[in-house]
């Protein structure tokens, strides 16, 4: 792999060796098999590292109750990158004339209408309508793999319409929640390290939308509420987060009615991994062929 | 596991051994660690049988250009099934009106636009454009697994609104693939009697929609173009489609310049192992616990 960094570049190196198909629509594409072998053993080592935390596991579709999306205030914050679902609700004659501007290449979108459900905005959030209630005393810990929806179409690669995380939540006490994160953004750090890539961590905040939302990054900056992790991969001077820790304080609790033992509004805080920006990462930092890699890299990941 | 079969039953039966859980909508839920072990498990499984097949594994995500979908000719015989994703495209004012809308419980859905991109109808859609072209000689064979939607929201847990599909492509000439699909459909009887599961193929056709539907689901009938493995899960009479092949006959090496090496246009078909109602068959037959099934299904599945 060449030392320069680019968008252009990756990608057009990522089709080359297969390791991304193109779609014709951006941030939407097939994945190889390499790609996906990658993606599969770091999920793994993700598992290996977690095994002893007793963490329940779920998974959920890529499809979210709409009302969860309209409580969780998601749309206050970020409107642009929400999906929703909709659908053909018509009678026959509409039928045809939906299909006729289909092949006539004619606008169709008044012949749809909005469903119960959306497109799941961040991994984490289906996972919070199931705790409501009392928490069992230790709190909870849930393991998912989820896919993600964003509307930001984007000739980066790094930056997608769909992609996985892999990810953590924990709901509980301020103290469970807090100690959790920080042992998983030390955790996060060793294990990409064991992998020979440049990560660090760093303050973060969200891209929340408008010229309101400049005050809200900046206020959740101050309070340390968003840790990432980042690595080099089409930048060197901004590089990628691939592993993000939200805080989010008594928020999900609040909405959710979710409590602790005690009876108190439990708080939660979740961690993911960006898997398609961990396998671009590594195929960025150690080469397109895996044959290449360093042996002890490849070693972490096909023990 | 009672012998009685009725969907409300399974229902409850899945929800109370943590095997799904409800999120508020029908046709949506999340699937508890002993499910998604189960899934992982079957996935394995028809990995072993299809390894020496030479597949290309590739993977997509649950997000497809629309493009693709408009020229499939999926709207014209499924209006009512697709999904398309719609996304906010407004400037701040526009925002706020949405999130005050949201917050009071009223329609929003004019504040949404069309994008490019609609849901994943079924697991092989997304492959066919990246066929476009001469194919090798044998023609191509690929693997994947994807998440699918249907806008047919349903208290039936068989009849899911997002649901994963492990999925063949063969394409070639119309021997090799009506000689593929028909290898498939001994190896989906075998596979699914090894675990002791009362599978049987049929003839099927496509729910179609409207009037006109009627006679093409006649004529896909006559034709054999679709069969499927059926199990009983909720219903006894009319058990569940577990494993669906379906032959395109130049359909899409038509609609996406498929050729094969002698020029012809290229034929298509493909198979999809219905992931979640797999699982859900092994546990309606087998029962609850999967400490309950019989060891030699045990076996099969945890080698």
């Amino acid at each position: 792999m060449t030392a320069e960094f680019s968008s252009e570049s990756l990608y057009n190196e990522l089709v080359k060796f297969g390791h991304i198909i193109p779609a014709g629509v951006p941030g939407i594409f097939g994945r190889g098999h390499i790609f996906e072998d990658i993606l599969k053993r770091f999920d793994a080592l993700v598992s290996r590292i977690a095994k002893d935390d007793g963490a329940e596991v779920m998974a959920f579709p890529p499809i979210l109750n709409r009302k969860v999306l309209e409580k969780s205030e998601f749309l206050d914050s970020f409107p642009h990158l929400a999906g929703t679902v909709f659908s053909f609700h018509g009678n026959e004659g509409q039928a045809k004339d939906l299909s006729a501007r289909v092949h006539a290449g004619q606008d169709w979108c008044d012949l749809q209408g909005m469903t119960d459900v959306c497109l799941t905005p961040a991994a984490c959030y289906p996972v919070y309508p199931s705790f409501t209630g009392t928490l069992p005393k230790n709190g909870r810990l849930v393991d998912m793999q989820n896919w993600v929806f964003r509307n930001e179409p984007s000739p980066e690669p790094t930056r997608m319409q769909a992609f996985r995380v892999r990810e953590f939540v924990r709901v509980g006490t301020p103290d469970m929640v807090v100690t959790w994160r920080d042992t998983w953004l030390q955790r996060g750090l060793d294990m990409l390290h064991s992998l020979s890539l440049p990560a660090q961590s760093e303050v973060a905040s969200d891209p929340f939308f408008g010229r309101g939302g400049r005050l809200l990054a900046m206020n959740q900056k101050d309070q340390k509420l968003k840790f990432e992790i980042v690595i080099p991969v089409i930048s060197q001077e901004k590089p990628t987060a691939v592993c993000s820790f939200n805080y989010h304080q008594d928020h999900f609790g609040k909405l959710f009615e979710i409590h602790t033992a005690d009876g108190d509004t439990a708080q939660t805080a979740c961690l993911g991994f960006g898997m398609e920006r961990i396998v671009m990462a590594l195929l960025k930092t150690h080469g397109m062929l895996v044959s290449d890699w360093p042996v002890p890299v490849r070693e972490v990941l096909w023990p």
